[in-house]
């Protein structure tokens, strides 16, 4: 299958952290070894990869961290590397240490970085789709958006217990700055009454009526979805605002980081499993340039450019059922 | 978009309860209510059916069920329903109370009495998929398997904490007696040793030696995945067939019941609440001795015949990368 | 038992929601149908009970409700019951529906509200504490507080995940406006860097010397646990001013009221359960004006005015070791 | 504080694993780092002991620790030191060593092996209580046993799902061979209609008469709680009796191992974190075979042969409540 000579890998995580990142890491050093490749990790991500900060890695450094959130490669943001100097020098560690193919973990702004890093090194770059906001095309999700739905839906749903036995109103604000994926999921997952993405247009005069007519219909408790990117100030400004507006409080619940962290759930565990041991096979078939995805099922290579320029759009049949839901 | 002039939907869960049947049921009654139909729930499944054991439903008889693990219709096996009829009197029910369209939120054994319904009976029948198994073609997902994926898994994650502390062999038997893909999901995100599904065949030998080289190796712990219907008698027997043949103690771990329960993870609920409001609007457009599902993400409707005729694969791929996996 | 000839209780949720609620409701109804007693509720508190909304309870009505969060009773704010006027109106309901004794499950504003009114009604008075704030004295723990604590802990182990991951400071903030009980708890099961609590001076160049030690040190992450009334502005104002004196990036996480939802944690369950049945065997004996509560292990009676006049300590031991343990 | 001139400590554990166990090490490393002293830990328990099989711990070895299931210091059977030679190789090991003080976290047999290590080694030896079982006296509650309850509780919620939606009689057995602190714990917290511990006797021909008589009122689910020492065969045995009995099919379900795993819950990292701190001060004030413990919220130290001697009660309170309960 090595059709390509590859003889070293290198891996690192990059951008925020998502869950289910440790499992791909695990999946590709256990595909590499099998293969016979040599693998090593950058650490905190491209800044390891300019400062030549590494590990080796090997069947047992990944043994016990499938089911681990963050990434044990850690990660960071690193501003050398978003100079054409710093991709340089990152280009010639990765010669020196002989590394053939780089594999990057991570969202958006790291697979720019990726495909920038083409433009001065020679290898191969290959993508994973690493976030959990699921705005990536190229795949129909990304490793860490299955358990972040389930974190934010799992906060929903106790939010829901203390709006139902005191009739609040809670705006919960979840992660989302140019894509509604989550905000959509735990919306329509958790029952809410209104649900704001920065996809579609929404008119607040139209929301403030929906809230008044709960109340006036007796509905009990009304719980609205936010992604952070849709209204300038998040949930702590519209709470405000609809709370002016209606007369009625309105409580903002922002969730925050908390979305990033725990457990993988098993759908980002087998996904990141099959990326990662796609992703070293993709190496050995020569391909570059490219992010590993999976598309109605089928494992699949995208150009890294169309990962970012192209929008991936939301479910549009739940966006039709929502209202009727939210009777 | 009432082409079909319905007037009156019955709805019913039946077979083995799922994770996210409620959350079905409420869509089920929501999008009814909108389409200004009256709708009923049938108690008990196809039991409800024959002894009319129904009740109205409305927006607020779904409030607060979308997070509820079980079915509030509830469930149970029907002999009489088994028989001619039996089945002839659930038409006669169904003509007297003016249903036009049964709604039949189930597995295999359950869509094949919808098919036998209407061989008795006028009404459109339409099938959800309704079943932790996964095992239905003419949809990607069942309702209620993302939820006992997660269920399991967990279980597992546990288990390997004592595997790994005192060297254990675990045997974990998951659902599954005519297919894997619990088996296969949970076994790939719970990095499982081994993985026994009864759409592979698998040699007791060879686990074996799988087993005694893991010890040998020094691996800490060994946890093997086995879908109950892929070996006669199930993880007890097996266990106690690999003891011997070891010499290593193999302990069992049946999960049971437990794969069924739990408040829905967000994927069911989504899943079921699509295709809950897809079952009513497929009603209104006249189809019948169909079942509703979603298949690389757009929503379906497959005979009904065919979703248990036809053998829905496990993922190739995954069987193929889990010994590189395990190593 | 019945010696002091009780007929008919009431019973109420007041305050904020607190998981353990419903099973304290439940036990109480199951205890006093069990002697023999007629029982209602009030619904939305002190609300319910000047305006005179009830419901009849029985055995059934409390069947599968041990394990929900929140209170079906519900709850509310009532400014009528502050009045002397409004009291006198309940106290005419309850004279008129011939209660004996009212039970009254809530934190110390519900309790205060207890107390008045027996200055205006001849009946029996029993409070049970109901409050994840655990700030009651008279009780070693308040149901709801196990729970709030799990919930806690589970987003700051999220947290971790993600300030190992990247190097972050993380001020979380948890509830408890005149007590640290969540704040210390999680603090110490969190592995918290630091833990502010109003009971406790602190001195902020002391915390951020601390947070720039931790960086010279190259630990990864850092957190600091906040109760929310310890500091003017919260996490939100202290992250500010944190990363204005070290120059180091703190985030605020501000949990808010997804710590008072949630399914109850077993030990809520088993301290609702024994309160709910005691409070109901209290009444039996006559007793009013008192809170039933559990000090080292054995069931007790306390006063209402003691349990928010009387101040009830932070474990001291924890409290002397934090620094030892964050080391 | 350090009276006795202790200079090295060694830790181990022992037994099954329980939720913890790595918290409480945590906390040793870290006050005996605190304190000046060297730590090691024994591997596997007394084998590590009997082999010299250790490895020297500080401050980072427990980083991130406290949030893992398991022990990382694993542990293991160990025949030869139930042997008097094995335990004087394992004297001649500390001494070699120069280890002043050994901790053993562990249940029972542990403690019991701590106290005939005394025997033949004149260093200190004190133990911690690490059991999800709780069945030590000196102490009211045992480090696991806090996440041991949540977990079998949250396996019960889950069967009672299943078992409203079908008319189910379960029979679940958890953990406790001689002591049914976590059947009666989850029964209550659960609300099962029967709850069997080895402490109490129980009538088969009752219980048969309780399940014809619930399945008779229409009560729709039935859930035994079984210790798995209160019946000979177990949950397994128990349920076909039952069945034959009652002509009611009765389904068991064996929740095993996964009892011992999992995050531990708060609780239980709170009092692990006190008991590892504690049993360093206790071994500089020069104390010795002994257990520490938290008895009605104060730190204690109890001989060790009496935390086995002594019988700890089951709660009275609750049995005598569990039949009203069930009503």
């Amino acid at each position: 299958m090595n059709d390509h000579k590859v003889h070293k890998i290198g891996v690192l995580t990059s951008g925020g952290d998502a869950p289910g990142m440790n499992a791909a890491t695990r999946a590709i050093v256990r595909t590499a070894t099998y293969y016979g490749l040599d693998i090593i990790g950058f650490m905190k991500g491209y800044y390891g990869l300019v400062h030549n900060e590494f590990i080796e890695l090997n069947n047992r450094s990944v043994s016990n961290t499938i089911q681990r959130g963050g990434t044990f490669l850690r990660s960071a943001r690193c501003q050398e590397f978003r100079t054409e100097e710093g991709r340089k020098q990152a280009a010639r560690n990765l010669e020196q240490l002989g590394v053939d193919t780089l594999l990057v973990i991570g969202g958006d702004g790291s697979l720019r970085g990726a495909h920038l890093l083409t433009e001065v090194w020679q290898g191969q770059v290959i993508g994973l789709p690493g976030t959990i906001d699921n705005d990536l095309a190229g795949t129909d999700y990304t490793i860490g958006f299955f358990t972040a739905l389930d974190t934010a839906l799992d906060a929903i749903d106790k939010l829901r217990d203390t709006a139902d036995a005191i009739d609040r109103v809670f705006i919960v604000e979840v992660m989302g700055r140019m894509a509604g994926f989550i905000a959509q999921g735990v919306g329509i997952g958790g029952g809410a009454e209104e649900i704001i993405v920065p996809e579609y247009a929404f008119d607040i005069d139209t929301i403030s009526e929906h809230i008044e007519l709960a109340k006036n219909k007796g509905k009990v408790s009304f719980i609205m979805v936010l992604a952070e990117g849709a209204y300038e100030g998040g949930a702590m400004v519209l709470s405000q605002v609809l709370t002016e507006k209606t007369g009625i409080a309105c409580r903002p619940c922002v969730l925050g980081y908390i979305q990033r962290g725990g457990s993988p759930a098993a759908l980002d565990r087998i996904l990141a499993t099959k990326l990662g041991a796609y992703s070293v096979e993709a190496a050995l078939q020569g391909v570059s340039g490219v992010m590993v995805g999976l598309i109605n099922k089928e494992l699949s290579l995208t150009p890294l450019e169309k990962t970012w320029t192209e929008k991936k759009p939301l479910d549009a049949y739940l966006e039709k059922i929502q209202p009727i839901l939210a009777q």
